[in-house]
């Protein structure tokens, strides 16, 4: 080896192959416009805290205090001051002082945990935890003694985000080359990326765009048999509900036909449920209820990074499944496979833990942090809707574009049915880029019917932003595609 | 299928092969005892404050304010209404106050990251914690114009521990099943699973128990041959410095031979420096301070988990990488596939992130943390050494055991000379765990040579405790081995 020369190695060409769009091309462009000093609007990702979304005020003063335990005392000791002797603290406000309630709540997280957040926890997180997901579950689904099946929380997972469970899964899936998973086009390529790891094959279904991102069953068995025919081994089926990145919302009926499908079929179901509280204009039912005593094996992901918490740098989310299969040729249960696979991680972070806590234990009604809580949380959701109704009307200005489907998740994805001889929508939202500063994604990064042209936007930008910039959309747009 | 029947799947067989011994079978069962009302001590892994060890109280001032930045200002209030009317506040001590430098630094923080702990960063970490980390490995190596080569931080990926980084690259480096990774054996369980979860070939080599768990470059010599010999591919050596599970600590010309091997052989070197503050009786050198302009590719690996700080659960780390390589066949440095890797996880955990940026900027002297911050480390560091002792003592009056090498990391790794006919090192730690409530693991569990049985014990836990289960644990022994 030469002393000057750069070792050239050959690497696992599994991940050289792998894609991530989200994080592709265009957001690296847009990395360099910042260093030259332009603004750009990095709409490329669903990280709302990146636009300003504030946090949930109550978490945040439950995370400070379990961060630093020693505060809890003192600030009993400044809320006895506060009322024996208040012009001694005149010049705090009201919001200055934590409540009761948040201090207790504090002190009987770090009491629960036995250890604090600086220790590693169990690998798939402390029991309590998992037994407050298991409720949270049950609740939302409407599981009571005479109705419903009840959570397992020997069979939920805390992860760092939800993506580090799908990863898991998938890993866990793809035996063989031939082995193959069903993803809806366009998807999260969190799903595509994974599976080209993983060394297994992407087996496409479509959801019927113009009718608002539809999904049956013969849609589904008809990207089954294609992918039989081709000799592929399909092993489960990925869902993302509400769509990522189409925002589309399935009902009840639906998600039925997917179960009797995963079920006709012996197809594992992958539910990706981050998006469960970003819902407009219909009601989100989780595969889990739909499920029932069905006994088809249900992976199902939920995280704190999306919805009204948007927490996305502390890392939470769960991974909760239904009817576990074992393992061909002996008699583990994928429960132990996947504690193992958690295990070499040691644990997700325990922060991620504690959010993920809280988000399962939303103050009760009467309690002192609820009013708060219920105006953030109504308003960063209703800010959101507005502000998707902003894009869309400014997507309604420009020529061929349309955009189908109800709100949902975090983005719009509309389709450019006209563009310039030849270009795509690379090129497009590159130069929407370079023009407008605003950083989206092209379809193509999600996957798309041949011959479809679109983009995900994020719609996140504050108003005041969309305000400035949707013009300066159109403008380039309507430009753009006529020249 | 029928409905009441589980299904049966094909899996990943590397992942069914991968074993984890230190959250293995001996940890499961004290998990089992636990349950059934009994005490244990949980010396399978090196968790300091699962024992009660303190946090830093300087870290988790900052992290406090950073989590609820609203508390900044009003801490700056409750400062000047002590000052001015420190009656007022008479409940309090003067340690429940933060000072001015705590706030700043959390201020600045907070400006630096521009969008809080809430939000996705970059993939491979903040920018400002990338350069802050490069000035510590200068400092550290003391690197200056005239001598040494400085750390880039464009080649530093700040990750969730220690962990992910080392699997980041040997899940690249393993592009085929002949493909070897070289690791110590001794070993920490992390590479042997990492490297058969990637389809890889584990190459042993034996460092010398006997004279201290040294190491030179016959030894890697010969193991080297022996692969090539049995088609083995080598691409890298793992060095893990000071050693897990031998606590073993390498001197500068060991450092250097292993690189002189590395670079003749054109391997890369993964050198996991984790315990690099857990060094007792001798002086850590790192492998970037000996490489100097060496153009031989290392990968070297840091984490908050271990040192005095045992921010474990808060799964901070980071990979540092010198010389990468390219990928054969194309002109892509291997940083580019790593950030890629990366980006799939979206970032790593902010906090994490936090708590590396405060492992690298540790309080100056004459600042106002500094004193109670030096006297908070040396105290457990002197208490972590002491308890060492205190176990090398005991194994002392146990028949048969010899413990070799220095102090250093968080483990002793003591040989089990006699044990029953026909038992083995696991047996023994399992008799152990139910007679005495210590959980350790087995030799076996790290690998060990041919014949030799061995225990890893964490020296973690205090002193009392260690006071009342030495004495239980030297009777168990003795009348163990003997029997």
């Amino acid at each position: 080896m030469n002393n000057n020369q750069e070792l050239h190695i050959a690497v696992n060409q599994n991940i050289m192959e792998m894609e991530y769009a989200v994080r592709g091309p265009i957001p690296k462009r847009a990395a360099e416009l910042i260093k030259q000093g332009m603004t750009t609007i990095p709409c490329n990702i669903g990280n709302p805290q990146a636009f300003g979304q504030k946090p949930i005020s109550y978490y945040r003063q439950v995370l400070s205090l379990v961060e630093d335990p020693s505060k809890i005392a003192r600030e009993r000791k400044l809320n006895t001051i506060l009322k024996h002797n208040i012009d001694a603290l005149s010049g705090l406000n009201n919001t200055d002082f934590i409540s009761d309630h948040v201090l207790n709540l504090s002190e009987s997280f770090l009491v629960k945990t036995e250890i604090g957040l600086g220790a590693y926890s169990e690998s798939n997180g402390p029991l309590f935890i998992r037994e407050a997901i298991a409720r949270f579950i049950d609740k939302r689904d409407e599981v009571d003694t005479s109705h419903g099946v009840s959570a397992n929380p020997d069979n939920i997972f805390i992860t760092n985000g939800a993506s580090e469970g799908a990863r898991r899964i998938i890993d866990l899936l793809i035996a063989d080359k031939n082995d193959g998973i069903m993803i809806p086009i366009p998807q999260y390529p969190l799903y595509s990326a994974t599976i080209k790891r993983s060394g297994g094959v992407q087996v496409n279904y479509y959801p019927d765009e113009d009718d608002g991102w539809s999904l049956n069953r013969s849609i589904l068995e008809e990207a089954l048999d294609f992918a039989i025919k081709d000799g592929v081994n399909v092993k489960g089926v990925v869902v993302i509900n509400p769509g990522n990145p189409t925002g589309g919302i399935l009902d009840e009926e639906t998600i039925r036909e997917v179960i009797d499908f995963a079920k006709k079929n012996s197809l594992v179901i992958i539910a990706d449920e981050v998006y469960q509280e970003n819902v407009y204009g219909a009601e989100f039912v989780s595969f889990a209820k739909v499920l029932g005593d069905e006994k088809v094996p249900l992976f199902s992901l939920h995280s704190i990074s999306k919805g009204f918490i948007g927490e996305c740098g502390h890392r939470g989310g769960y991974l909760e499944i239904r009817n576990p299969p074992k393992v061909l040729g002996n008699d583990v249960s994928f429960i132990d496979v996947i504690l193992k696979q958690a295990s070499v991680s040691l644990c997700s972070n325990t922060v991620g833990q504690l959010l993920v806590y809280l988000m399962v234990n939303s103050p009760e009604e009467g309690s002192a942090p609820y009013r708060q809580f219920v105006e953030e949380k109504q308003s960063i959701l209703n800010d959101l809707y507005d502000k998707a109704t902003m894009i869309r009307e400014g997507l309604n200005q420009m020529d061929a574009v349309e955009c189908f489907g109800r709100t949902g998740a975090m983005y719009l994805f509309p389709r450019l049915n006209k563009l310039p001889e030849g270009s795509t929508d690379f090129d497009y939202c590159m130069n929407l880029l370079e023009k407008t500063g605003l950083c989206t994604v092209n379809g193509s990064g999600f996957g798309q019917k041949e011959g479809t042209h679109h983009l995900r936007i994020a719609f996140l930008p504050s108003k005041g932003l969309l305000d400035r910039v949707l013009p300066e959309w159109i403008m380039f747009h309507n430009e753009y595609v006529n020249k």
